[in-house]
């Protein structure tokens, strides 16, 4: 069952693909140091002059909204378009989707250009889907069981495998549905938390073909990180130093090992 | 003395106010996390076609000019306009005010749209009040002291509090002073650290309705939070996890019982 | 032989110049941070209504391409014109330079703004010399040694001082060439790590006349501050926080003894 969360580990490690980011400003940081750790090499551009080329060379593209703008609208397009005449595949966050139109349509435009992979907290998966109230800021006020059916929904209208992330995260793509009871309450109490494990899917859909493994192998590997870094300290500033140590030190033995994937 | 003190921890763990920022790009990261640990929710976007929504339904809105575009400024009157519209409050952090005209413009512009607060250190309230030399970049030439004057009239021509931070913090309405004497020297040594403390602020006036107590109670939290940082690392580096630690935390009491405010 | 790497460290906490970044999105929380740890006292801004002003007043500029827009490249001519008006150096980074056509045209037209230090790996300076594939998006692919013909020669077309940092980093001027074997591997695994670096190279132009000494300096300075970390910790997210608190404590003495510089 978890044959692919070594596997996974491993390739990144071996493979060091590189993943182009248009993310939210606050995520930059943690997301590169994230995937470096992970063993991937990440780009990060929003311009569109230069998106679409960076995206075509990578293994795969992440796109997410946290601090929208025109002009990242614009670099985000470029990107997606890059990725896909290459054949790559690309994951969006639609970080609090449900807050405003303005990101609303630019997620609506973006899951139009069909990623691989889509990863919110239940709050934004539901407000996608159409059946939530939109959370409250970007922080999800609903757990992610109450959005399985949604995901499905969202999954099958899409093309998309959907993940939503909680304290036990679901990733389905309509047809079978993986559960992932990896993961930390400290990874709530660190900002773009959410945000760089997004960034860790692409790593994992660079490397392994099977979409729903890919984000599955990353959401465990990532939560089974956390769970080493949360053993070592308590305080939730410590937490990100340490949840990067464990990143970087996990192989892929270890990963399955700890993975709670059902 | 310190009653709001114990109340403003507690109010903002039991709430968790929204708090929407249009801040600068080196404080993101940082304030965010700083309100996490606090236990409030963070918001960033600076897009003036949802800053307006984002700020209308947060408890509070800090603007800070430390890294100041065309676009952002639209971005940050927009985002003004919705807390007022909303009957929010809302704090500005004139970041190097002194250094440019730009700032100068921009700072004047926001103020004329009446910030329930304002926090900077001497040499920001200094230019601002008219009376200091500009102070040198981003960082204070000048004591609080000496801002002591130029702060209790920048209050009363402006109708905002006004904190001028340093060695020791003093915020006025015009009429009361108050002055907080915790912090400790390795906040200067972090940079944004004097940002984040602004996006504290941010969730103190969504808890506490009187602006002069919610400035002070949040300096003294933070204040206290870093003595605690302190005594358990000497390094620049490893204090800002230890500083977060240390905030995520802090409880009411504790924090009341450290706080030094006359 | 190494004078001047006890002078520099020590004139920089002494002096505590002022370091205008024009810099990158991921880049500007560690760079601020290292130059704030070295004494030094940094601006960002990359708005061109006053990255001129800023410029001019600084002790030296520091040019970083990392993430590019059109916005950001009139506020780094506009810093650059600032910088050569009042008679400052300045420093460039030219991040992934040979990934795409737009970062190659930035950087050209910069160049030929004549920076007085240029700093990359040998992908982005055997790029700039014409006679490199690109490298990987912004990583290397190639050591510093195949790099040196190239450097020498570009510093002999530029004016500029060259430095190929890597594994050995080089320092050229196109006639005399110094090597620096400070470092650590973890620096690699940290993102970013090399546009703090061109950073403290700003720093160290600010304090140091011979811009030769002061990048050979600063890259000695920063790699034993690297290997004094990676002695207390082995992982790559408690590094930054321990590379941040030994560069903190780092005095000139010891800066001299640690130095290896050919």
């Amino acid at each position: 069952m978890t044959d692919f969360v070594a596997a996974g580990v491993d390739r990144i490690r071996r493979d060091a693909p590189l993943v182009h980011n248009v993310t939210n400003l606050v995520a930059m940081t943690l997301s590169a140091n994230v995937l470096i750790a992970a063993g991937a090499s990440p780009i990060m551009s929003a311009a569109p002059e230069e998106s679409g080329i960076l995206a075509g060379f990578s293994g795969a593209l992440v796109v997410n909204i946290g601090t929208l703008t025109r002009d990242w609208i614009e670099g985000a397009h470029a990107a997606v378009a890059g990725a896909r005449a290459a054949g790559r595949p690309w994951v969006l966050d639609p970080v609090g989707v449900g807050a405003t139109p303005f990101r609303r349509e630019t997620t609506d435009a973006l899951i139009a250009q069909r990623p691989r992979i889509v990863r919110g907290n239940a709050s934004e998966i539901m407000a996608l889907a159409g059946s939530g109230s939109g959370g409250k800021g970007v922080d999800s006020t609903t757990g992610s069981d109450a959005a399985a059916e949604s995901a499905a929904r969202l999954a099958r209208d899409t093309g998309a495998v959907i993940a939503v992330t909680g304290a036990v995260d679901l990733v389905t793509d309509g047809n079978r549905t993986l559960t992932v009871a990896n993961g930390h309450e400290l990874l709530t109490r660190t900002t773009a938390s959410g945000c760089a494990l997004t960034a860790l899917i692409g790593a994992w859909a660079a490397v392994l073909d099977d979409p729903l493994e890919a984000t599955a192998g990353a959401l465990a590997a990532y939560g089974v990180a956390a769970e080493l870094a949360a053993a070592r300290t308590a305080g939730c500033g410590s937490f990100v130093p340490a949840l990067l140590d464990a990143l970087g030190a996990l192989d892929g033995t270890t990963a399955a090992r700890l993975a709670r994937i059902a």
